[in-house]
């Protein structure tokens, strides 16, 4: 039996998780792997008396975890970005491996952090969609693989949301309300539901499958606030939903990495992932298609990631090799990037207009795929206005912004245009 | 850069699926891991000059392999039982690690195998759910939780043919004979259609998730062979999809081990699994459910499991720790097992007919959770035959079976009685 004492920087849902698990299940845990966790020592700005830290020291001092020769592994959970990524780089340069759940430290330095101490050890499963092991299943479960496309529902906040919008019919902001009263929202919501933390998570994703280096820069990002009740019952009726995926894709061009609202068709297995669920689909050369789902947060789940990078440590130590690709691919403007699209414009209900829309499209090379024509949208206004929804063939994002740019001039159209893209996943 | 050197047994489809991928992506796994891989030997009873060897020598002596020592690794990719067990347990005792996709083998002789020779390194990913990396989730990833059940479609010729039942109304025959045409079942499909083929993935995942020993003979089987288009169409009205699953649980009398066609309710995201595919839920204490899913089967799904576990043994060489539990689990006897049943009973359609079914369910402490009552099933009887379908609750197995027994010889029974296991999966 192998002793492995751990150093938890914060006390928070997540560190609480760890020290449950430790206690709870520490003798299963031991017995399978040979390895007894213990909790060294806790180190977190204030005392939670209330908090039962398994016999472990406390400590106001993120350093004296990292002092403490006891301390095998150091767990960072404490989030934010400054003082974690300080306190990992210290833990580091210590000779100290660190396990982390902090998504934004990885997306902007862990590559830094990950080449300035290659050998020391930084893991982060839990960095991405929580419980499901995704980051062991790309470089180690399908490591012989190429990677074609790597999709995912990475934000169960927005998921939640979509979902709520999508059986009770209810708006954005009274999903989003529902959402906060549940603990499913943060009270300032913007960085789940404008994307920035999907953003964060596909920038690991990205670089893990494609063997580039994380850059949270690289990623187009766009949230879920835009969707209207009315888009996702269009959707339904063409025979999709709308979820918001971050898509890592290689094409014969270069990278796609984009987070954004999708329309997916109903039949993919993804879009039946409802809830704050996550889901990450996969699909490469050798493997197919391969899809992982659970819960995405919660202080559970993401320890019983965490842990499983503890005992990763206990095991091996050091981080896997990981070197960057044969040869490093780019990642393209997001202008660049082909997609087909949802349009939804609101015209006057006047003979002509869906020539004119038509033809606009068709001056960019667009195709159109299917198109209906939805009833009265505002009654009081002469003539009626129309909803025109419009699902487009795969086009260059470049081509369909100027389109709609065009379109939205039309004397006949009677505001802003809605577009979302559309992924067929295949 | 290490250089590994691979020793393959057997010539088949996974075998040139694992010498298909070192050529293609050799490089790439290189820069990723610091591993490169070569085919050192290549042994089969027969040489197949049209399989390109990426410069192994061949050899129709599977010792050959054992004895060659530029040999690192052996893949036992012959199937069968005899000679694979042999050529595994000789490899393991002249100290060379072994990778096999030999599902039969693992259920029957893994534990045998893994004691005897400890430190070697016996892997076996791509015998559960080919491409699916559900060993390594369960092993490592999931590592810090209790498990409270596992339950896959474990089989994907079973789930080939209920998804065509579904999907087109076809009968058990038709679909069969279908996917023999499609090459997704074998001439005889014994092995697969009634369940045994599942009951090895089943018996492995059981051992692994609860720590308990490998054994095939603990399993409860039932194949699909009884399923009729009926009862998928009943079944779809009471909202639920027929799929045949192997269910491993932990119940507070012992663990249930079973592989059976099972009700699942269309909410569930594993009753949208179709086609080919496999899928495995997981239930854990802190993880919550996860899913799994993705190909079963095929010669590069199942070689990018085998080349994982050769990337695995290259680096860490022994198979990973993995004692029994704390208190070993004992597999109980089907007839202590519980579930809620689907039952459509062909009776006479004659006043007091229900009245009297559910008193005889009664009398077993059976509860009726819903009851249909469907037209005509042979016009020609007088009086009629009608099916009354009925989903009992949670019950004993001893208890169900006995009452059906019973209800059998009603002189209103007018023919054996169908009866399903209903699983909420929740």
């Amino acid at each position: 039996m192998t002793s492995f004492r751990l150093g938890i920087a914060g006390l928070g849902t997540v560190a609480q998780g760890v020290l449950d698990i430790v206690r709870e299940n520490g003798s299963v845990i031991a017995s399978r792997t040979g390895v007894e966790l213990t909790i060294q020592r806790v180190a977190s700005r204030t005392a939670r008396p209330d908090v039962d830290l398994c016999g472990a020291t406390f400590s106001t001092e993120l350093r004296d975890l990292i002092d403490d020769p006891q301390v095998d592994v150091v767990l960072e959970l404490i989030g934010g970005e400054t003082v974690a990524r300080q306190f990992i780089g210290d833990a580091l340069a210590a000779g100290k491996p660190v396990v982390t759940a902090n998504k934004a430290v990885i997306a902007a330095y862990g590559n830094e952090l990950l080449t300035q101490f290659p050998g020391v050890g930084l893991r982060f499963e839990a960095a991405v969609a929580g419980a499901i092991p995704i980051i062991q299943a790309i470089r180690s479960g399908l490591v012989a693989n190429r990677f074609e496309h790597v999709v995912g529902i990475i934000n169960g906040t927005c998921n939640y949301i979509l979902t709520a919008m999508q059986e009770q019919g209810a708006a954005f902001e009274d999903a989003l309300a529902r959402a906060q009263e549940l603990g499913y929202a943060e009270a300032d919501p913007t960085f789940d539901v404008d994307g920035i933390d999907a953003a964060h998570k596909l920038a690991i994703l990205l670089g893990l499958a494609f063997d580039v280096p994380f850059n949270f820069d690289d990623i187009a990002i766009e949230g879920i606030r835009g969707v209207t009740p009315e888009d996702i019952q269009y959707a339904e009726e063409l025979g999709y939903r709308i979820k918001h995926l971050g898509i890592a894709r290689q094409t014969t061009a270069g990278l796609e990495a984009r987070v954004h609202p999708t329309l997916v068709p109903v039949q993919q297995l993804i879009a039946s992932v409802n809830g704050v669920l996550n889901a990450v689909l996969v699909k490469t050369d050798a493997a197919g298609d391969t899809l992982f789902s659970g819960p995405g947060a919660g202080g559970a789940a993401t320890a019983s990631a965490v842990l499983s990078d503890v005992l990763a440590t206990a095991e091996a130590g050091e981080t896997p090799t990981w070197r960057s690709g044969e040869a490093e691919l780019k990642v393209l403007p997001v202008a660049e990037t082909y997609s087909a699209h949802y349009l939804r414009i609101p015209a006057l209900d006047e003979p002509g207009v869906f020539a004119q829309v038509a033809n606009a499209l068709s001056r960019y090379g667009i195709s159109i795929e299917a198109a209906i024509q939805k009833g009265l949208q505002d009654h009081a206004s002469t003539p009626p206005v129309v909803a025109i929804v419009i699902l487009t063939q795969v086009t260059r994002e470049a081509d369909i912004a100027a389109a709609v740019a065009e379109l939205e001039d039309l004397p006949q159209v009677a505001g802003e245009i809605a577009r979302i893209r559309v992924e067929s996943l295949a």
